[in-house]
């Protein structure tokens, strides 16, 4: 195979492997390969010639791109996702975006082009002795393909294991050889048939069980989780709260994925906090389909509301019980559990809902967080607190002003997230998305992938300006297929996460007004998406957002608004 | 501690650990910490702030550009340089530019702030279970720090082990709990006292062996590697080709990291190829200080010459026959063994000296090469090839021209490279820095830390539009800092590494002339520069490229000079 590679010849020998690849992703209905290429990957580009008519390329320019967009696509639809990375290092700048995937149980699958196997045992260029040892921690299953007859059944196990639940990212390392190689690789038909994701239910008795328990709490409060939207269980659990007359809250901001709840709804009282009124009061509380917890920082498990009786549903059995013994739990597709509970709920249960009209303890905490972080921790009042996002709150407004009826809004900027949670319209599932990964830059990837999977569909990017740089590359396959994804940049010319951790630690930075590692102010980030050709603005504040995101609202390409949010900007 | 951490008031009840950490780093002459910090590093970073009389943070807008920086200046300098990067999504984010510091043999110490020891257990937020599974592979060490009494201490091993040959890197993660806790950590005086590295000397035998074959060959090519210069033995591998009158080759470019033997010199035949008339010529190879080889694709084992005596001096023993067998091994640093070597050669091997005037075969062999990839394979008449850079010699001479007498230069600009090797003077040791990893974007970040190891020096960055893509938020710290370093961006909208890989493919590609994931134009390179601030002109050919380059010589800040080399440019 390898010297038919190397010789500058017509390719008329056979069919590649790569047609094998081809041949299963196509069946699994994929479309579309997010992909920054290498040589190694010749092969796989040259079959997309030739098949251009089933599976488009969609060509990024950094991995990280790459691995952003088939989440953001991953999310939204539900179906695997592909991003095809090139050999060691293209690998290795795709992993910190994979641990949102993972994180958010998107069903990707990561390709990587290795070089050949002959180089891999000779410390060739762009290898290493244990690619696996790169990924294997961040993704479900890992599989270095070790001959062209094993491609097809490999890639369809991947894909197979990506859509599982609980679902998540897949690694298949491709050798160079591999793909090119011409020798006769059959295509099993079940190879290229996408399956059926299997549900689990609960046990029965745990049902009978959860159902007394919540059918005789007084004042019950349900956490809603982001696999409540990826199992497309949003309305049982919207009759579930409306049955039991239960507060519901969107689960800890450290864990939020996704919209999982109608923020509008009259149940619906903020998001979880175990300070939260209603958690307080609470004489249950019912974690549906989060994480109990994603905990931040030291001191750990505070979080956890020990005086009440806990339920916990997730589909993960090792998700339940996790950190914190529970008194009861729900294994089970949340589908499968809340159809089961609701079932299962004495009829006298039902009488909460004449009580449905009376609001909720604690309604309105969730607006009551919105800018708390960037305001600098309580009782910085006698220090300067580090600034942050200035007049956050009335740009948030004026973001929401902006928009259209029914935007999806994908979020990456950390300090203003609990004001965006908080403000953003999330009547739907899906409505809002965010990565608990911690790795900025994922949003803009994130957003273009959104759209592609809902084209026509009002798509928005909110970006710090930390994040925009992270993320700057998304930029450029914005403008190539003009994906009509608007970015809006909260610019405060400063990492202020930093700053408020440099406040909270209460030193030296803190008594001198100095704040080392936190301004990265001076770039002009409209300038930049310009010459980037995403047609973009700056904005100096809220007065002037609303205005400059109406008129980028229906144009066919993407767009970018800068507002200054920093210090200097007005208020 | 912990609680005292997360209290929003005045922290002053003893020294916090990272104080410790400073003690060493400023104990073994670091003055700098290239960093994209989170919150975990707060400790770290008010610690600069009571101390940046003795340490400077300079900050990155990513991850990757802060440990490409570490390695440009711990190439130039030779001394260990420190990236401080932020949990596992930064560490990611710095592992393919760290795989050049590896090649490069850059002894960096990457600081990896990692979340408090208690959440690491319990799944918490930017944590993962393995950390030391991301890096082990690409460092010489890697330690999890337990305890602030044992920082110090562990942090100067990693220092000892990274200066240590072969240099290379090595890793330290710093839980925020140790960062942060004010338990006395002793620092022992051993930690903060900088090692001298001991050098091996080959054995005597050996060294009159080789130095009897060498003096007894008729026609011995010398292969200089960059080990020569990292070591400072340029001039006595000069006077070793003088008194033998050898042909002197640089070692293939695929494994090049820096200039180790001046090309002007009347010795100096261009780079290794196996095709290249000396070395089929030869009688005696003897390869200094590089590997043997870094291989690009199948099929392998080709590049070595087979029909001559084969010697190989390298200060790893493991690099010493690692994939060929030699006749003869010379392990050693590479000032003791060129120094043994010479005064090893029998009086009779000078008569050399006189014939040395003789032109060396095959000499310009490099020119020659200079162009080939980007022109395409050979033989391509029939089809049309990949265009790639158009009228790349053209522009490389003026790019030549336009620099001023002595620059350093770093390349990252991939098909380039061999027409840019050829050309770009090369006088003295590490006037052009190369990595052999294959990570796109290391030159923009490479070339700063240069610049600031080499204040006053003229320092240029070569770059193609792929690399400039990936290693953009260099920029961002060229203007922060107003380090001036000029780059130069090679536009020629096309990843055409990946054509050229497609047109050896010889497919469909090649047949219809579509090539799929090479088309990266749109950008206005020049634009998004003066986005982040730093001035930037766009030329369109090499008429301009010349004066353009002239015109930014000598500004105090950076400046970037684009032009235009695709197939729509004026040639």
């Amino acid at each position: 195979m390898t010297s038919t590679v190397l010789a500058p010849t017509d390719r008329n020998s056979g069919t590649p492997a790569a047609h094998a690849l081809l041949d299963v992703l196509v069946g699994w209905g994929i479309r579309r390969v997010f992909c920054c290429p290498g040589s190694t990957e010749a092969a796989f580009l040259d079959a997309v010639v030739e098949r251009s008519a089933e599976v488009e390329l969609v060509l990024t320019t950094h991995e990280s791109v790459a691995v952003a967009m088939a989440d953001g696509a991953a999310r939204i639809t539900g179906q695997p996702q592909v991003a095809y990375l090139h050999t060691n290092v293209g690998l290795a700048n795709g992993v910190a975006h994979l641990t949102a995937a993972q994180l958010g149980n998107a069903p990707v699958l990561l390709l990587n082009g290795l070089k050949s196997t002959a180089l891999q045992g000779r410390d060739g260029f762009t290898t290493v002795p244990y690619p696996r040892d790169t990924i294997r921690q961040h993704v479900k299953w890992a599989r270095q393909v070790t001959s062209a007859d094993a491609l097809a059944a490999d890639v369809a196990r991947a894909l197979r294991t990506s859509v599982a639940e609980p679902a998540g990212p897949t690694w298949i390392g491709l050798p160079q050889d591999v793909l090119e190689s011409t020798a006769p690789a059959g295509v099993a038909p079940e190879t290229v048939r996408p399956v059926d994701v299997p549900r689990n239910r609960p046990d029965r008795d745990a049902v009978a069980d959860a159902a007394r328990l919540l059918a005789g709490a007084t004042r019950p409060v349900l956490v809603a989780g982001g696999d409540v939207a990826r199992h497309g269980a949003v309305d049982a659990l919207v009759t579930l709260a409306e049955r039991l007359g239960a507060t519901v809250l969107g689960e800890d901001r450290r864990g939020f994925q996704r919209t999982a709840f109608p923020t509008a709804h009259p149940r619906f009282a903020g998001w979880y906090a175990p300070t939260h009124p209603a958690v307080t009061a609470a004489d249950l509380v019912f974690f549906v389909g989060c994480r109990v917890f994603t905990e931040f920082e030291a001191p750990v498990g505070d979080e956890f509301p020990r005086h009440a009786t806990v339920l916990h549903a997730h589909v993960d059995p090792t998700e339940v019980g996790r950190l914190h013994p529970v008194r009861l739990g729900l294994v089970g597709h949340l589908g499968a559990v809340l159809d089961d509970l609701l079932a299962a709920l004495p009829p006298n249960a039902t009488r909460a809902t004449a009580e449905g009209g009376s609001s909720p303890a604690g309604i309105g905490g969730g607006s009551a967080q919105g800018g708390s972080v960037a305001a600098g921790a309580p009782g910085s009042g006698v220090r300067p607190a580090f600034p942050g996002h200035v007049g956050l709150g009335a740009v948030v407004a004026a973001l929401v002003d902006g928009l259209g009826t029914d935007p999806t809004v994908v979020l990456d900027a950390t300090t203003a997230t609990p004001a965006l949670l908080s403000a953003l319209p999330q009547h739907r599932p899906d409505q809002v998305l965010l990565s608990s990964s911690g790795s900025l830059g994922w949003g803009a990837g994130a957003a273009l992938g959104v759209q592609l999977a809902r084209p026509g569909h009002q798509v928005v990017a909110v970006l710090g300006d930390g994040s925009f740089q992270f993320g700057i590359q998304a930029l450029w396959t914005a403008a190539h297929y003009r994906i009509p994804v608007t970015f809006v940049v909260l610019n405060n010319g400063s990492y202020s996460a930093v700053g408020s951790a440099l406040h909270r630690f209460g030193g030296a930075a803190r008594r001198t007004g100095r704040w080392p590692g936190t301004d990265i102010g001076g770039p002009r980030i409209a300038d930049i998406a310009t010459g980037f050709g995403v047609p973009a603005t700056r904005v100096t504040g809220p007065a002037d957002l609303a205005a400059a995101l109406r008129a980028v609202r229906d144009t066919a390409g993407p767009a970018l608004v800068e507002v200054l949010t920093g210090p200097g900007a007005p208020s």
